[in-house]
């Protein structure tokens, strides 16, 4: 076998471990029987367990003091097509040792080919809204306990006002405040209604949550009502639920969101950028730095260069900056990721009260105008 | 509405949070928004959303200089009876906040009776190898890379040895180097042969995997091959997932593996021990101390408590120290965990190459002759 035919059986993992430089040779050969087989190399009885299972070292950088990244090169073998073997092979036991950071993933292209990534992406996202190449406006219904009636009437307020998404705040499940099919039926009928008295394209995007069963059941609703996007937490449901989903359930558009996601100790920009990427997300919510969340400003840029730079034959799945964003930082934000992006402002919306409606359109207005007026999107 | 009244319309949730003693009531207050409304309780115009759905701050306990235990009161109407919106309630936004550690859980009757518990239970397993109240013993089959007839021969040898329950290798999922049909039905055939040379009661436990349809499709080979117990990841699969599964796919006995769930900055006797064991699991693997991992004494104890103490109607879930473990160390677990436990040690019993059948034999005879000394359980 060449060294290229071999490459072409691993993936490599990249690892930020913990350890002195008297020990990392060590550390990192332990972490690859971890990874991999799981019991003393000695102990391998089978040459073909040797040479095509056990995981090898592949490089190891030093980061800072006592900081090395530690590349696994990784049988693909070992995954088949799950999504959940393939977290497995890369995190499951490690997660469980606290010097370890699953910090990025490299998977040769038959692995890749098993995913099929965004369905729509960025530019599918764009047509779905009659929107020209500019930032994507979106906000969220919520508080969680209102009933469907009100959520419907907050629905039609933003799609009045030009917002192009709205989606179900993700607390909002299958309540009896506002169980899943009354809410769907209601708001999408509200925003329909909205658009067809303004001639907008405002895309209602209901979350889905459960099992396995209420998931298909709700698919099933989605499907009847001829929803055009909904929103999924894979932490929440299982990577490879939403695998699934993505898969056989469902062709709208799918916006994920990071509930669950963010202290697994797998780098942001791996699990939101790229692995939700992987598994289809049209587009990915994570939290923007300066607001209610600590990201900072190099993790945000990386995790949006992970969900739209060329990758595989994946399309560009759309960055959701939020968390606490506001009308005032709009140009800001703009500044920041250019106009390959979906900005997306909640609370600081809700909190106009009687005023919301203008708050909304002034929110519509100043993405529209900030991105007409750059010709082209920063870098 | 009287306090007791209100206090069964709410779940306690308590969190360890890093901040500074000038600033904890703010922190505590906005983490109340955050994992209910997340938006600014001046924005909400309902009365019952205020009163019936917000969280509340229901105490604030200092624990050390700039960390606090907040506890707060989540009302149980946001959760419905799904264990994804669970999470979500308790730690969906939160888990992106890196000051905060989800640390227990406290759910009122109403809300436990959603979730069956261990269907057998340490009594269970017991029952299912023939055992009277001594410690149990665990092996693993590895590496993966192994076709399905060398498992087999390990697994005879195992049972032979008189090895209580002998699982699959957590990595062991369905690839094509024994998938997962041939692989249940060499081993359950090879352990069922094992003891009726023996007259023992061994039992063998595949580690289930994928997403939703073909987590049904194994079920189905379980069923028809009379599996007893099998071995899932709870996290790997997503909880929502691995509760669907036990409630209605399959009536054996479960092992749950912790893989990818160690690094979710939520406490590990909540997770592994209550959390797991409210959905079903019959007996819960953990990292010992002293092992390839870094749990501390005190966090064991802890865990082993949460899984055996009483609670609800729950039955017991056995925990199942391992991660390294060796036949050397077998006297000192005992005394450690008492003989409510299940002792898995696995790539320490393959080093012994030739010697297998006879290494595994002294693990057996190691802990029932310890657990007949002791006549009574330590504390």
């Amino acid at each position: 076998m060449t060294t290229l035919q071999w490459r072409m059986t691993r993936l490599l993992a990249r690892y930020h471990v913990g350890a002195a430089a008297a020990d990392i040779d060590t550390r990192a050969a332990a972490l690859a029987l971890e990874q991999s087989i799981e019991m003393p190399l000695a102990a391998v009885t089978s040459a073909y367990v040797r040479d095509e299972v056990v995981a090898r070292v592949d490089a190891i950088t030093a980061l800072a003091a006592d900081r090395y990244e530690v590349t696994l090169a990784i049988a693909t073998a070992t995954v088949g097509r799950d999504v959940g073997q393939l977290m497995n092979m890369l995190f499951g036991n490690c997660s469980l040792q606290d010097d370890v950071v699953l910090h990025d993933v490299e998977l040769p292209t038959d692995l890749l080919g098993h995913w099929q990534g965004p369905r729509h992406g960025l530019a599918g996202l764009r047509a779905l809204v009659g929107a020209g190449p500019r930032a994507l406006t979106m906000s969220a219904l919520k508080p969680q306990g209102l009933p469907a009636a009100e959520l419907a009437t907050l629905a039609a307020t933003f799609a009045a006002a030009g917002i192009d998404i709205i989606k179900d705040d993700h607390g909002i499940a299958d309540q009896d405040y506002a169980p899943f099919a009354a809410r769907v039926r209601a708001c999408q009928a509200a925003v329909a209604r909205a658009n067809a008295a303004s001639g907008g394209h405002g895309v209602y995007a209901p979350t889905l949550s459960g099992g396995p069963r209420q998931l298909a059941a709700q698919a099933r609703i989605v499907r009847e009502e001829g929803v055009q996007m909904v929103l999924a937490c894979p932490m929440l449901m299982g990577l490879p639920v939403f695998e699934e989903l993505l898969r056989d359930e469902l062709d709208c558009a799918v916006l994920a969101h990071p509930a669950l996601g963010g202290a697994a100790r797998i780098a942001p920009p791996l699990l939101f950028g790229k692995l939700f990427r992987m598994l289809g997300a049209d587009a990915t919510v994570f939290p923007n730095h300066g607001g209610r969340f600590s990201y900072s400003p190099a993790t945000c840029t990386a995790l949006a260069r992970a969900a739209l730079a060329p990758w595989h034959d994946y399309k560009p799945c759309a960055p959701v900056p939020a968390g606490g964003m506001s009308v005032e930082r709009v140009d800001e934000m703009l500044d920041f990721y250019g106009r390959d992006v979906i900005l997306l402002i909640g609370g600081a919306l809700l909190t106009a009260g009687a005023a919301l409606p203008q708050r909304a359109r002034e929110f519509v207005s100043r993405v529209h105008a900030a991105t007409v007026a750059s010709e082209t999107s920063p870098p």
